[in-house]
């Protein structure tokens, strides 16, 4: 097994270059770290350049996770190193740089609900959506270009591991909703002001569910489209609520009405 | 209007103390910070202290806040001094400092809903699960002792200003929640190994949701108490949710079943 003590050594170079979102859609490389997350990249079978544990926690690591078999490319480094690396404050020790994959699925246009995120600005939000996503069994999310990096280290973080289990696909267009559209999909947004309150609202079948900017909403762009207000009624003059909860919200409501 | 810039002064001094969980008690102080959160803080009849405007955004605020009546003890800081106490990146240059209510009103035993929460630890996850409660028109947040501090500014900021309009009272032992369930109210707690979907479950009526702890759940002293355990269906072997987005599935099917 490699030890690396060196600032000057390539591999650490590279590990801190990741921080940045253009580094790794350059390298096509991210982080994950944490003893769960990395169980779960391996259960996922997700494909792993390598693996990097801290000198003072490398036993217990190699233990659990059985790393004397060879099968993953395993490099330790000094506390001091690992110390500049990772992004948790109490770390437990283990960073994988994962490959990003090329392609994920195409849209498929069988029943079911997208997401659809226009601009979402939070980590943690978006981390929160991914990981509602899978919880609801989605087809998909639909990323338009100007939300917050999905490999982000807080949105990877709030995906709780559950980034590995769901279809993502950036839209470079509003246009390419088209399509959505003219396969029966009924896209459905989150209006305070509508008249609809959304346990009114049939929720099962086809669905895209937009989920607009933190500030500024579902941008007009989306709007164009033929669809559907629904309303979260809310009491003491609230204006909204959290975009990740109010998705939730939505969400499963379509899971009870579908009652799976 | 009084104008600091020394590093010296005794209020910047305070603010900066106040930055700190057990200086605000000490004092009964606690700061809020941006427009809209000074804006709601002044409609909600807060008591406030003294608000604090930076030198370069000094006209835009004290014309937009109609600060020259002399209702409010406003002072300016220098830039410099400002970049200090200032609690968010992209500050609008305006912080309150606010008395900590002594007393929130007492619990009462009216058909409700409160929201029990059980050591959450995530500022981000509180402020959303007040502002949700806000939402549903809860009676009240049962607090228990070992959650991170209402008055955090990542909690207030969470909370969007929704913390003016609810009842937050703390419990120092279990053991008052002994008077909720004399009184008829049926604790719910989410669980995902009950049997119970939560939304085949009456959920109208007197009811005690309770969130625990990010990592650990909700612990055995609330679990003592009789109570409903209710079921998030998951999908793809999920285990869980955001605490704080579970509450708000569970509290808003109460909203959906009591048709508000």
């Amino acid at each position: 097994m490699n030890y690396i003590s060196s600032l000057e050594n390539k591999l650490f170079k590279e590990i801190m270059s990741l921080k940045v979102r253009k580094n790794r859609y350059k390298s096509k490389l991210y982080l994950i770290e944490g003893i769960r997350f990395v169980e779960e990249a391996i259960k996922n079978n997700c494909e792993i350049n390598y693996v990097i544990i801290s000198e003072s926690k490398k036993d217990y690591i190699i233990d659990r996770f059985n790393f004397k078999d060879g099968l993953f490319n395993v490099i330790v480094f000094s506390d001091e190193l690992f110390e500049k690396v990772k992004q948790t404050e109490k770390t437990q020790g283990i960073i994988a740089c994962l490959k990003i994959r090329d392609t994920f699925k195409k849209f498929d246009f069988n029943e079911g609900i997208y997401f659809l995120i226009d601009k979402i600005q939070d980590p943690g939000n978006l981390g929160t959506i991914i990981r509602t996503a899978v919880a609801v069994n989605a087809l998909g999310i639909i990323l338009i270009k100007g939300s917050v990096d999905i490999y982000n280290d807080k949105v990877l973080r709030s995906t709780m591991g559950s980034i590995f289990k769901i279809n993502i696909n950036f839209i470079e267009s509003y246009l390419e909703l088209n399509e959505f559209i003219e396969n029966d999909f009924k896209l459905v947004i989150a209006d305070a002001y509508s008249d609809n309150n959304y346990y009114h609202v049939d929720l099962k079948g086809k669905i895209i569910l937009a989920i607009g900017n933190e500030g500024n909403g579902i941008s007009d762009e989306v709007k164009n489209f033929p669809h559907i207000k629904v309303r979260i009624p809310m009491c003491n003059d609230l204006e909204s609520l959290n975009v990740a909860q109010a998705l939730s919200i939505i969400a499963f409501e379509r899971v009870r009405q579908l009652d799976i």
